[in-house]
């Protein structure tokens, strides 16, 4: 099976960004794999990287806190934010911050649309709070770190 | 005295919202009438509307609800968010959604800058998931509820 790739949308000048992938799998079960941190932290994040998913608490007001980290121990990249409303498969809302660089928050949706043929079409789209903060976040390599995150998602979900 | 007004600062095509407004007070002054839900209560919103502060957790993770009402009791409007990080004058970040359009959500930053001569401006960013989104607030009257509810906290801050 050809693996699928992930469209990522940036009109220039606007903070927006806009991603869609597509997976063999019902919007319930990329909903438990978005929500559950046990699932979570077995598909999250580039390849060469650890991740730890030291809280998720998915519901309005839930703080969640993911660690990234060098395999050799040498550094650690944390991220956090907090959930804006319950979520559901139209839609899980949160915001997003680089520890690393802190105050450069960010709003996300996430939210899966069943295609009728059985899989479904994931769609994220990220604000943030200046256009340069958005530049920044295409710059940092964020398209192969997603791409390969969402490869072991796809290797996931048919165990759900 | 003149009473100040509200810059409001919205490019064309882009869901960024800016405001900025002086008030002779200091910055924790107005980050108390911010985070406190008594004293919040005593200046939001525009003078036609009564103004309840049903919840107000100040802290990352925390949840807001604030509703307005007609004061015929006709109608009720009730606007709801999340506090990403801690607030301080540095930055009060958190989501915003007026429940009678959910989904519609918004993150906003308001930060309190010392002018050194004992006033302090207000800053407030205000992103949108969609530049449709920010016009519509725009369209909404915002600006006179803004500024009125400015007025009422001028009139509060000399007795904090």
């Amino acid at each position: 099976m050809m693996t699928a790739t992930t469209t990522i949308t940036a009109e220039p000048g606007s903070p927006i960004l806009d991603m869609s992938r597509d997976f063999d799998a019902t919007p319930e079960q990329l909903l438990r794999a978005h929500t559950e941190p046990e699932l979570l932290a077995q598909w999250l994040g580039p390849h060469r990287l650890t991740t730890e998913v030291e809280q998720l608490d998915a519901r309005h007001g839930g703080a969640y806190r993911f660690i990234n980290g060098e395999r050799d121990g040498s550094a650690t990249y944390a991220f956090r934010g907090v959930h804006h409303g319950d979520p559901t498969v139209d839609g899980i809302t949160r915001t997003f911050e680089f520890e690393g660089m802190p105050g450069h928050v960010t709003l996300e949706k996430v939210w899966f649309e069943a295609l009728g043929d059985g899989r479904t079409r994931l769609h994220a789209r990220s604000v943030s709070m200046a256009v340069e903060d958005r530049d920044g976040m295409l710059a940092s390599g964020m398209e192969k770190g997603v791409n390969e995150g969402y490869e072991r998602l796809d290797a996931l979900l048919p165990t759900l």
